[in-house]
């Protein structure tokens, strides 16, 4: 299965697919400093928030790995690597989450806490979060797939929310993923996700490195595939889930969720509990980031307008409860009505 | 007001705009012969069916002007220009119209009809055809803009149906124009239409000519818009109308109905009757042209996708006669039941 993160424990080094140059060049970058994993996230070498939080704790593995001192020596260090990682990108939510986990543990130590025994436990810890994330992505995966009660299911994804996010197995291509093991896989059509075109760059890259048969299209293309009948699920990602389901996703989202209603198409969203914020109680509470012009007036350096055009460029769009199918998690597929089903998983 | 094509009668001259460098560069392409206007239409310098008849028409009329023959010495030679424009561009509707009109005209004609005579019947022909069109876009415009029954509409609109594809003035860009006239435009949205991009490289282009306050959109945020409430009406054009309304027109107007019909805004079809084909009873009688891949896999020759990647890339979509509010022509706006409607002004 392809993997955008490998880790030696032996070298202490992570290896990083250097995203900024996919599809067209597969190249890894090699981290043997927290600095240069830092460097990697900041620079969107590494993009995707859960694999930005195992990149992170990768990074404070590879620090101790380099220490020669005791805790109470250490400690200052381990104080700057934290935030270091915290501004390499601050909107991350992973990434605080990793910080927070080394934090915690740096709090079991004492002043016999030596170098060998720092190394260990931030080797653990960094491993145990990377397998943790793996395992929730293909409990998504086996989770989803399971709601199929046809032979063949075609799926219609959008953006990228795949091993290339991930530790690993993805979270909506997780599903796509364990359709395909179980032999349910029918066909996949990917959107391109203008304007950054992560379906073009990346879904597409990722499902041809493991074999999985699956069709680009642009994005107003997925209405018709539905009206010629061609698609049975919708399977995407969220950045957020509020309480009462309400998501928050990639711009364009929202076309396909309209569109899969009309055709009474199944649309899911896969997450983890973690993209869960009870403290937003409808999508009216999450505010939408605008991006700049060029990515709709240019496309990677190329201009397609003017660029005195004026540009509208939302980040996200949000999905009201009422249009989705199903949540799909780690504990299970959440249904309707939300605001019940989500508070139970969570109590 | 912003046009693709000037016609000099005393020079015997058509300036067109070259559209295969717009929108960065406004370069004319000056025609002093019928094999410079045919190779404009084969090269697509110009493009948009009612301005390739025009410019097949200007194209008749500069041949004449430099004959010097009776009508028995130039008939071979008008034989000539007939079939060079027919081959320049064999699936363009309106090029066969012009070329009709002009064998009619010339049918008129005698021994004794000179060469004076026969440069000012063509050129009063290519005249009259351009005037017409210009008409027909003006007709449409305005009786479009005539539905509004609210001080300020906000109009989305989707691929380029304007002065660039017209004698001037445009369908859907003609509603705009006589909205903005008589002072009932509020916001105009347009979408890029992925793949060819003729919203951000063309309909931004001309609207900013004419002074129209335009913002270009990804496809896929029009839905989103349309949730926030800021659309009113979609106005757009269509390449072929069936007998019961059934429009095809460039893909992802499909995608913008179904959204337009969820969130109760008017959806508009802008059109000159010339448009209508009552040959075809439904849109299952429409074919659907497949294009290039490498429209989706690269943008203007810069690559965004690996290129082994598999497309889906078809041309039009067709969106059925329910999810249209009303068909614009210049004979009037057209409101269902469209198969007794059509009929009825066909009549």
């Amino acid at each position: 299965m392809f993997s955008a993160m490998k880790y030696s424990s032996e070298a202490s080094r992570l290896s990083l697919i250097n995203q900024l140059k996919l599809p067209f060049h597969e190249e890894w970058v090699e981290c043997d400093s927290v600095e240069k994993v830092a460097e990697c996230i900041e620079t969107m070498v590494v993009r995707g928030a859960p694999a930005i939080g195992c990149s992170a704790a990768y990074g404070f593995a590879i620090d101790a790995s380099r220490n020669e001192q005791k805790w109470p020596d250490y400690k200052s260090r381990f104080q700057t690597v934290s935030e270091m990682l915290a501004n390499s990108r601050p909107t991350a939510v992973n990434l605080f989450y990793a910080i927070e986990k080394f934090k915690n543990l740096s709090e079991t130590f004492d002043e016999q806490t030596d170098a060998p025994k720092i190394k260990s436990a931030f080797d653990d810890l960094a491993q145990e979060l990377f397998q943790d994330d793996l395992r929730t992505c293909q409990a998504i995966g086996d989770n989803g797939a399971d709601q199929s009660q046809t032979a063949k299911v075609n799926v219609l994804t959008h953006c990228n929310t795949g091993s290339l996010a991930c530790a690993g197995y993805g979270t909506a291509l997780g599903v796509i993923r364990s359709l395909h093991k179980q032999g349910k896989l029918g066909k996949v059509y990917m959107d391109e996700t203008r304007p950054y075109l992560q379906g073009s760059r990346l879904t597409a890259f990722e499902l041809m490195k493991d074999g999985i048969d699956a069709t680009l299209i642009c994005d107003s293309t997925a209405a018709y595939l539905m009206q010629k009948g061609e698609i049975d699920w919708v399977v995407l990602g969220a950045d957020r889930i509020c309480a009462n389901g309400d998501t928050a996703n990639k711009i364009g989202t929202y076309s396909v969720a309209v569109n899969a209603r009309y055709h009474e198409v199944e649309f899911y969203v896969a997450a983890p509990f973690s993209t869960f914020d009870m403290g937003l109680r409808s999508g009216a509470d999450i505010p939408i980031e605008q991006r700049d012009k060029k990515e709709v007036t240019e496309v990677f350096g190329k201009p397609v307008a003017l660029p005195e055009t004026k540009v509208y460029n939302p980040s996200f769009d949000v999905t009201p409860n009422e249009l989705i199918t199903g949540i799909i998690t780690e504990k299970g597929v959440l249904k309707p009505p939300y605001l019940e089903s989500i508070s139970e998983v969570q109590a």
